[in-house]
């Protein structure tokens, strides 16, 4: 059960101009799965995308990386393919080869070159990929394609997630409607760095194409690069962000114009459900902890010390036991990295309780009052650093006997 | 039931000269526990410790610090008191005066100095620590002292370690016998930083009192520094080694004679069986785990990697489950930290089973061999960077549903 994560509205996905879904069955691990998923773009459209960091990435992250630098281009990417149930990693030259080959066939399909189609996969790794059910498959994810299919695509490319995940918005500019749509998945081995395990988000916005990639590294920055579930940094990470320039409007061409507040505030807000419903549907998780770190001298050491205290398996279980054990956090604050942190100077509150103060337990802090928040399915835990002003968030679950099964059992 | 770990045999446990122990009950937390710790050292003996690295760290740990530097100096201790139940951390400046409090009245007892005495506590952070009851206990503790208390004394410093852990040697130096002998604690909340929860070592050899500060880093360095249970450092680690001096030989002046060698090599098989006794006595542990990582550019990086394994919770799980899921181990590997990885670079061995070389699965690999190895309590993951000759190796254990459990109960 994912925590406060209504069931999706296929009602409340707005088509967006110029995409079109797809998905199929194609058996890639088990019979009787959308596991075969086909975004097709319309001529014209930009896209840019991030991708894991993980130095072992997965085949289909080389060739995605290949092709958005190609001869084509991001500009002319024509479609997307995305399979599940083996995610391609950690197949050797054999993998890459199978990526390319899902290129090729995409490309004879649609007849357009194999360096304007880019390849998704996710799953297990160091499987060879049954490459031929996916080209097999193929045909009739093209035939299902269509405007309104963004809750069925959101289920297709789901694995351990329980629930499908999209997020859809949209605003006027200049007098123009303009509809924001994207769909994720990913509920272990959640760790992103740069993307999330699959993300992708349209608009229909017309955007100067030289805008996109800086785009899409900021709103990864601000969604999918601050959760995590287990610290698991993903072989196949990769989130991509298209524009299709269809809506009619001006297009944009910086983002310092009010037209381009408003639709990067949209972007970002899509780009952040989409990646909260990651963490809500944590495999196993049973409370959506929001991490505050502030009062840092910079940035980054406040998000060391927040993602200390989401990776702790000491906070995330006490979190679980709804038991307010709050020492814990104080302790992954204190090893979190920062070489000259006085403890002294640290304050600790759990949403609008003040636990610590002072590097020690507040003398008005009641037990009953911590127990009381740690009870909630949403808990904020903030912590003061009292070093300067710079502040960090960072989203996670808690750790609970369900992770350990699923992640367990997760292959049989 | 911890992982090949046979129960303590007392009679093992060599007495050293010079040192004795004294355990009573002070209920601490809970009654009717041994949970207070009294090491009384003859006058002569020297004593070195390191300590966690979490700034965070624990008010005793502040004051063996400063006791360790203090007028005495570490040729001066008397006494070591170690409390259970409480680890006297992020208490503040109270908590600060406690552990002075406890010290100055173990001191009154031995009419010392309170700088002679070194306090350690370990258990709840962020409780007051009940120092009147510890005080009131010092006298049952004080008259129990004896030379043959090792074992006694290994239970009396126990949370949640599931077996009391000791380990002792002898080895013969210029004619003389010599003794080492030793005690750990620590179930959870184990990523040693310069030291475990808590560790003693003692040994009654002679050895020039200005080597012992460098040999107890270096034997942390080959035994704590190398463990993890669940990548969480502790507010209390500390690791104590003393000599007493009394064995009869000529002192040890330098490690380079062949009766040093000997002394600091039996020294290390004890610490290492300290250290891995923690491992298989983890919370929850079902597998003893050696990761061994090979073919570095230097030590560091070959660490940062066996750790990114070993802190793994999906490899974890997988250990767990006895499921050879083992593409995780390489996905562990890619985000490890080593920014120009050859992924196509990186072998695998599980024990003597090759399951991945070039990056990718290997073509004699049979997932039943990946299967037989995965059902041992004890198994090796080697990998091999193919960057250097540099090599490093880390101990860790599974994570299984009862990690989750006694994490989720511990304070109940």
């Amino acid at each position: 059960m994912p925590v406060n994560l209504p069931p999706l509205d296929p009602a409340q996905l707005h088509p967006v101009a110029g995409v079109r879904w797809g998905i199929a069955e194609a058996g890639v691990r088990k019979a009787n799965r959308k596991d075969l998923s086909l975004l097709l773009l319309d001529e014209g459209a930009s896209v840019a995308g991030v991708f894991t960091q993980n130095r072992f990435c997965a085949a289909p992250v080389q060739v995605c990386r290949e092709h958005l630098q190609g001869p084509q281009g991001p500009q002319g990417i024509r479609a997307l393919v995305i399979n599940t149930g083996n995610a391609n990693a950690g197949t050797g030259a054999a993998g890459l080869a199978h990526a390319r080959q899902t290129c090729d066939a995409v490309a004879a399909l649609l007849n357009c070159q194999p360096g304007q189609v880019l390849p998704f996969s996710t799953g297990v790794i160091m499987e060879p990929l049954p490459v031929e059910r996916i080209v097999a498959g193929l045909p009739a994810a093209l035939a299902d394609a269509g405007a309104s299919n963004w809750a069925k695509a959101a289920e297709g490319i789901m694995t351990t997630d329980t629930v499908p995940k999209a997020a859809s918005v949209q605003l006027t500019i200049g007098g123009k409607t303009v509809s924001v749509s994207g769909i994720s998945k990913g509920a272990g081995m959640i760790r992103p760095n740069m993307a999330t395990m699959l993300g992708f988000l349209a608009t229909d916005a017309a955007i100067t194409p030289e805008l996109l990639p800086g785009l899409a590294r900021e709103l990864a920055d601000g969604s999918f690069n601050r959760i995590t579930i287990d610290g698991d940094t993903s072989t196949n990470d990769s989130f991509v962000v298209i524009a299709t320039h269809q809506a009619g409007h001006a297009p944009i061409t910086a983002w310092d114009s009010a037209e381009g507040q408003a639709l990067k505030a949209a972007m970002l807000q899509v780009a952040r459900q989409l990646a909260h419903a990651i963490v809500r549907d944590g495999e196993g998780a049973t409370k959506f902890i929001t991490v505050q770190v502030e009062g840092g001298k910079n940035t980054a050491e406040c998000r060391l010390v927040a993602y200390a205290i989401a990776h702790s398996p000491l906070v995330k279980t006490a979190m679980f036991a709804s038991d307010p054990n709050l020492g814990r956090i104080l302790a992954a604050v204190g090893y979190a990295g920062i070489g000259d942190l006085d403890q002294s100077l640290i304050e600790l509150h759990l949403d609008d309780v003040h636990v610590a103060t002072q590097g020690g337990r507040h003398p008005a802090y009641q037990e009953a009052d911590g127990q009381r928040v740690m009870q909630q399915a949403e808990i904020t835990v903030r912590v003061g650093l009292g070093r300067g002003t710079a502040h960090d968030t960072v989203w996670t679950c808690d750790l609970s006997h369900d992770y350990v099964s699923i992640n367990a059992d997760y292959r049989s």
